[in-house]
């Protein structure tokens, strides 16, 4: 068993967890779940780390960076992508030299490269991306089981050592997900516009149109339940998230738009036979998913 | 409690479902739960009907109109839309002169009227839309409890007598249907071109981007599995579903791409505020609609 932060003997190791929202918070449940040493719970908002801690997610709680910190073996920022800058900043000082830190944040950019910049020592950084999420945001809404057979994407760096990259893969499956894969910053961003922006925003688009009204509800089915269930999402975080991926998200909405572009084609000419072939196409794809 | 097929003591009623796969399938499950007296499967796929009498999902099995018929106090029909018509034209001879016919089609136009022209007597036909359904098809996928909660949308014609409405309503409700609702047929097309045609379309678009690839399945999460579910189903019925219904499609399409075009405009600019305002706008459709 090895020591100090690339130690995979949960039961050894303290976290602390930055940022107590949706994903955060849910980090931490997760840590309860497997038996961590200690979880530290890192937010600005004094009420929701109260309570954290009556509920006994968290064993201790921090404002901000504070001396606190120098407890953590590891440290897990769940904030917003500018925070995540921001906080390592302050904490520095008072992080353990082999600390390990690593992130949730669903756009990569120059983040990893900027983080380690800040870092002094044997500290490390190392961008993970847990594809679990859900409806709502907040403290209130977490909870361990979003992560249950969730793919985790970890996103190495040139800098990061191969056991910075070996702990994270290790953990994902120890809080409960299931495909652990890796790719860089660039290529994560990219596939992100498509797997997970794009779909938020069409959930959000369909749900906008003109033709919702009042009486809409009482004619869904499964398919408009489905298709508009991440549409009620963090706005400020998610604005930062599209934003901060644009030029990604763009290029999907114009691969996106060319489908749609098929189906009025077809609708527009009758053709049975090209609407049977995209429904053949993507009933197997979709099968070949799950 | 009232004779004939308007009374609702269903344990007294037999009723013929025609079409095996999976929302006939599921109709002929949830009329076993229900307990009512006698259930006739009619299907062309003897092999089908065998399986649902293998498994007393039905108690007697036709694989077309005859005599059979004559015991059936109610006609569900869960076949294509065309075949509808075949099928009553066909069975006319041999149903009860009281028998009340509904169906399950997912677009209306002028079936009503065009069914409701070939009964006699006092046969009745009464329009029927359960919003219930799964990925896939077939009886294989077919259960009781689609109907579960699920909105049920009654189409009355002029010609409907308020008995019909009232039993196919509390019919509804009896098979485990949650808001049963009315409309005319037009404004039923119009309306489900919205929540449910388009979503639909949208999950086949989405998959069948030409950003989906064989890693693809690493890198989804919630919102990637929901908004494509309903991307595998049934290519022959659904092509018949948007073309009968593809004028109100084709507007769907184009109120939706205006929405993707604010996406667009948004991220284009930059403009967070817009950004975040068409998730605010989003959330709170979302939230009121569960």
């Amino acid at each position: 068993m090895e020591s100090g932060f690339r130690s995979t003997d949960w039961q050894q190791l303290t976290f602390a967890v930055v940022g107590m929202g949706l994903i955060g918070g849910s980090y931490a449940k997760a840590l309860r779940r497997l038996g961590v040493k200690k979880i530290i719970g890192v937010d600005t908002d004094g009420k929701v780390l109260r309570q954290a801690q009556e509920q006994a997610v968290i064993d201790e709680a921090l404002c901000g960076a504070g001396p606190g910190l120098q407890a953590a073996d590891v440290v897990i920022c769940s904030v917003y992508p500018a925070a995540t800058l921001d906080f390592v900043k302050s904490a520095v000082p008072f992080l353990k030299s082999d600390v390990l830190i690593t992130d949730a944040t669903g756009i990569k950019g120059s983040l990893p490269e900027d983080v380690q910049r800040l870092l002094t020592g044997r500290m490390e950084f190392i961008a993970g991306h847990p594809m679990a999420g859900r409806q709502g945001s907040g403290f209130g809404m977490s909870q361990a089981e979003i992560f249950d057979g969730a793919n985790y994407i970890v996103v190495p760096a040139a800098f990061n050592s191969s056991g910075a990259i070996e702990w994270v893969s290790s953990f994902a499956g120890a809080i409960g997900c299931g495909q652990v894969v890796q790719v860089d910053a660039v290529e994560h961003d990219r596939i992100i516009a498509y797997t997970s922006n794009l779909p938020h925003a069409l959930a959000v688009a369909l749900i906008n149109s003109a033709s919702y009204n009042e009486n809409t509800k009482y004619f869904i089915a499964g398919s408009f339940r489905d298709g508009t269930r991440v549409a009620d999402i963090n706005p400020y975080l998610w604005s930062d998230l599209f934003l901060a991926n644009r030029e990604n998200v763009l290029q999907e909405l114009a691969a996106f738009s060319q489908q749609l572009e098929r189906w009025r084609e077809a609708l527009t000419a009758a053709d049975a036979q090209a609407l049977q072939e995209m429904m053949r196409e993507a009933a197997i794809k979709r099968k070949d998913l799950y």
